[in-house]
Parts: C-alpha cells; sequence; structure tokens
C-alpha cells in the first residue's frame, strides 16, 4: 500500500520551520499502520533536520556551526551567480540531507519524544519550498 | 510484506558501538528476501554510522574530525543545558544521520565487504538508545 | 512490487559521476509508477551526493569545502594504511552519505529541476564502484 502527496512551504528565508505536524497529517490520511515514510525536498538550497524540538536555541547554535563549516562569500567559493548565500546553501543541503526516513507504527511517525523534522531554508531570501511525502507499509 | 522491531541498546558514552549483527538478525527473522531495511535512532544525540569496519582507528579518527566540527563547550554555544556536550552531541546527529536504509537481498543485507553499522553515541555519559527496524520487501 | 539491480561505475579518481540517468533507467525499467527508489553505494570511501546539476563548479567547491573539514595526510589522522587520503576518504563518506532514497511518481524520479544524483570518488586512484539500486512501489 502506498501513498504519496507534495506539501508546499513558504519560507521566510534563512531559518528552519517544523513540517512535523504536516508530515502526520500525511500518515494519518494514508490509512497505513505499519511501514515507513519519506520525506523528500526537490531543491539543492533547502533541507531537512531532524532535531531537538524544545529549545530553539538548539537549531540557532546549528546556523553557528554551520556558518563556520561553509561560510557566507567564502573567496576561494567559485560559483556565486546568485550572490554570497548561493554556495553556501548549497554545501549546507549536501553536508545535512534532502531527505528523512521515518518509520510509522500504529499509524503514526514513531519519533522519540524529542525528534522534531524541520524544512532548513539555507538561503537568505524568501522562497516557495517543496516536498514528496510517500508513505509505504500495512493497513 | 513488512516486519517491524525496536531494538535497545545500552552504550558507555561517547563512542561506537556495532549493530550489524542485531539488524542482520532483524532482517532473517523476517522471512524477507528482497527488499530494503530501515534502521531509526530516536534520539537527537545519538546518530548512525556506516563505516570501515576492519581497523577501529578509523572511529577514532571520525571523533578527531568531529571534535574539531563540533567542539565541546564551544563558547559561542548558547545551547548548555546539559553540559558541555549537549549542543555538540545534537550537531554531531545532525551531520551524520539519525537512519540508515540497507539493501536487503537473498535474505541478507547486501552490505559491502568493509562495511558496518555503529550506533555513535555522542554523549559521554551512558545511556540507553532505542532504534526502530522496519524491513520491507518480498519473501 | 519490487525490483533490485546492481550498478558498477569505472571512476577516475576523486571527483563525482553523474549517475542519475542510470538510476532513471533501473526505475523505467521496473515496471514501479509509484513509489520510492533507494541507492546505495557498498564502499566506504566513496559516497552520494544529491548536488546543484547546472554548474560543475558547484561540485568543485564541494570538494574546497572538504579539504578543509577532512584534509588529506592530517598529522592528528592514526588511520593512514592506504596513505594520506584514506582516512580523508571515509571521513568525506560518513559526511555525505552512502544512500539517497529518490521518490517515485508516474514511473519517473521526483527530483527538482536542478537535483542531479552524483556518485563521489574520495580516493585519488580509480576503483571500480558497486551500487544497489532497489525500486519498490506499485506499477
Amino acid at each position: 500500500m502506498i501513498d504519496q502527496k507534495i506539501l508546499r512551504f513558504r519560507t521566510r528565508g534563512r531559518g528552519t520551520t517544523e513540517v512535523t505536524a504536516e508530515i502526520e497529517r500525511v500518515v494519518r490520511s494514508s490509512g497505513i499502520r505499519t511501514g515507513v515514510c519519506h520525506v523528500f525536498v526537490q531543491h539543492t538550497s533547502a533541507s531537512l533536520m531532524l532535531c531537538e524540538n524544545a529549545d530553539p536555541t538548539v537549531r540557532e547554535d546549528m546556523e553557528t556551526i554551520m556558518r563556520r563549516i561553509a561560510p557566507d562569500g567564502d573567496s576561494r567559493y567559485r560559483h556565486d551567480t546568485e550572490g554570497p548565500d548561493d554556495m553556501a546553501s548549497h554545501a549546507r543541503t549536501v553536508l545535512t540531507t534532502s531527505s528523512v526516513t521515518l518509520p510509522v507504527g500504529d499509524a503514526k511517525l514513531l519519533l522519540g519524544t524529542w525528534q522534531g523534522v524541520y524544512l532548513w531554508e539555507h538561503r537568505h531570501a524568501a522562497h516557495e519550498r517543496s516536498m514528496v511525502v510517500t508513505v509505504q507499509g500495512e493497513p
């Protein structure tokens, strides 16, 4: 059994948006009780993060770490067509992940207590981002 | 066809524990011959690593690299409620992965000769960690 | 419904090879219209990258970033049996990913316009690399 939906989000520029509830809703409407849920971002400058969902400073600290690993406007970058955050955004996407697969049990996402799924916009400008959610399993 | 089990591991603090055999056992008992096996850690300060399984210094060197990218007790972190390894552990989890999906063929994990699956505890204290293993495929 | 194939690629040493078309071909021949496609590299010193597919300098800049995070021949590495790129290659594999799962819809990979799948060889020498492609879903 399989169900597939496309979700769209309007981001407000660099930063995270929790999308756990929207994914959970797709799982619930699929009628699948046991299986897996695959979430895929169709972009190369926004990604997904499974992260601690209680304290927002965790995501702020992740920005701090990313600013060091893949800084905006690094003089060594050759790709800067769309500005100083262009290559940094691609790198942050590669170093995190474009998709997450989550277990489904009892018709719910089997996340740990402190796990949330976040869409991570890496560009400074607001963007519309689409993700494909595919639920597979048994009713 | 689908099978889902929860495995529990007691870690001894920061470091890796090989879990390949335990995952293999779930695959074998599922009766599935061809498909995929999804392994998901339900925590935000422990993660999974697919790593060279012959020389333990590879995993020690990974700790060296992680100490640079996401050091304990960095003065720029804002999240430090549970101590200097708190934010570092979340960051290491985000920069590695909370889940791996492995191909299953002939009722076995189709890993390469040198690939092992490791549970990577990022906190210095021992913890109990749970992972959900979901096998999907055909008998 | 499930289909599984092994693809083999001869790399020319460190750098990327686009493999999107080869994966797409496995999806097409599987007869599956809706589902997911899992691609798994059976090695610990080559990995996969979902990356911007228009400008090759993006992948060159990713090499620049990787040279900083996991440099060849770092004096702190203990694992160097196969030379100065040995540990760096394992680290690059762990920090990126050994597998990607891609959504399948209308019998095609549902990639975004600018997304390509790349096999990333991390060793300086040429290697033969194998990947297992598993497509699961409904006809």
